[in-house]
């Protein structure tokens, strides 16, 4: 048996989120739906505009590790905070869910990550991250015991924004591949695909990842088509398995010739929503390493995303593990 | 015209919000219901043992005033932070609310408040406040202009906790009363009425407070009776106004011997008690300041502590302005 059932390796970033108007992402130049990179001077002004605001531990791969311990499942974490209040925010948080993170904090500056959310009345969030201490993320913090011990490993591919983050993350896989084990990433955002397209496609067809998470705008960027029944098409021949998000019309999931249309679990309201993505894959992951069909691994991923878009933040408040035995999916 | 509508003073605190059971309050020693003021070594101990928070600015004042400045009134605020990472968050959004807030932040230690609230299922919140920077609280930090210049001041009964935030109260209401203005507080919390219980009767018989907000069990433990009917009637001798909330039943506001009984707005969900009081304080003084009769005043209230216990943390996410219009009470 494993030691754990999902390694989870992404930026470690405390969420600031406010609500806003839609004249606000244009006044300020913000990318709507999208997550936006931006300096440290960038991040004052608009901290310095920005409406009253909560703060909540988030970071995509952090978000989807504390949503499979919250599933009952064992997960571990590797990213990189800075020893200040805002890594010890992420880090009490991330420990406080019963996640294993051990990746030692950088000492001095840049601080801890943030990303100023701002959501706008339709519940679409647009991200606006500052990597601050997330940068300094390297091949030297693989743990490897975690990284053979996984039973799958998931990582953000907003990790090829931070400079070395990919190093770790190409070891990490060799280890888990060593192991026997199985190596998952999420596509992360459209834009991001536009940067490192070819990257990401090399990682899928050398087999360095088995298992993709995206949504359908970013396979669409991934195959620069506008048709998403042609880059479905085209990613089911790149990974073994790819589980694709449409927001209110659920997923769909192929896997060499089959193909699982899920549905999107029924909400009452849209809030917020920031980790949906994250919390499929928390659901996904959870029910594949414990040895469920497809189906129901969509399902469990529904239910888990359907339930942090009706709140604010990005980690769901409810006992996922509860919710799923209430669903009938436990 | 006053320059403000409302000068709302208290303890400036930042929250730190997470679930718990019933079992785990025992288990801790925390009181169910109550404000526990703690030392920063249990604040310590507490956090290690919190499961996963949110963090969003808070103190009751705070949040009266926040919730006043959404109705669209004037209101300011004086409270004291640290220059910390925490102080920095409580500013930024009672600021972006459009708070008035200008108390000069301590330099140094001790650091900004936080209160750990441990929220149960029934969505009752129990906190546990580490006073920090508001200790340091005095009549130095009065602004005359704006204490002359509210048609209302409003203070916390939390304020007689720190050593000499009841000076800064004494010299505000001198400065309120001589230019005219009324003075209102609110008795916080049963157990902080029973720590200052002859000193909030003085505050009312000499007329120093016209306006008091209290909730049930606050003014049973006021007069030491176990009739609400029979605090009533004593409270209604002993202060111009006073609006008493009782949860699910409403409130009743008593004015000489008229008697307004308000019902609480009908909710879909209890989530976090978290503001309930202050948000009603807010909705009454706001229509108070506006020239509404006390019914309308109460309604106000209700809707705004109606909408704050539907999500998690103080201060709620919509425009009360709006809420307000919508309900007819614009």
């Amino acid at each position: 048996m494993p030691d754990y059932d999902v390694l989870c390796i992404g930026n470690a970033i405390v969420d600031i989120i406010a609500q806003c108007d839609e004249a606000f992402l244009a006044d300020n130049g913000i990318i709507k739906g999208a997550m936006n990179l931006i300096d440290a001077e960038r991040a004052e002004l608009l901290y310095r505009r920005m409406g009253p605001a909560v703060e909540a531990s988030g970071g995509s791969a952090g978000n989807t590790a504390a949503g499979i311990a919250s599933f009952g499942g064992r997960s571990a974490y590797f990213g990189k905070v800075s020893r200040d209040h805002l890594g010890e925010i992420f880090t009490h948080d991330i420990h406080a869910q019963g996640v294993a993170f051990d990746t030692k904090p950088l000492i001095g500056t840049p601080p801890t990550a943030r990303s100023m959310i701002f959501v706008t009345p339709d519940g679409e969030r647009s991200m606006n991250t500052y990597l601050g201490a997330c940068v300094e993320l390297g091949p030297e913090d693989v743990e490897a015991d975690k990284a053979a011990g996984a039973a799958v490993t998931y990582f953000e591919g907003y990790l090829w924004d931070p400079p070395r983050a990919k190093e770790a993350i190409r070891l990490t896989a060799q280890h888990a591949h060593a192991a026997g084990r199985q190596v998952s990433m999420s596509l992360s955002d459209s834009f991001c695909v536009d940067r490192y397209r070819a990257e990401f496609l090399d990682l899928m067809r050398s087999r360095t990842v088995d298992i993709i998470f995206a949504n359908s705008h970013e396979i669409k960027s991934l195959y620069q088509t506008s048709s998403f029944d042609e880059a479905l098409a085209q990613i089911r021949k790149d990974c073994r398995i790819a589980a694709v998000t449409r927001s209110e019309k659920g997923s769909v999931i192929v896997n060499g010739d089959d193909t699982f249309v899920i549905e999107a679990t029924k909400i009452s309201e849209l809030v917020d929503t920031t980790g949906a993505g994250d919390l499929y894959a928390a659901g996904f992951l959870h029910g594949y390493t414990k040895g469920h069909d497809l189906k129901t691994c969509g399902d469990l991923g529904s239910l888990a995303a359907g339930l942090v878009i009706q709140q604010i933040g990005p980690r769901p408040r409810q006992n996922l593990k509860r919710e799923a035995e209430q669903a009938g999916l436990g």
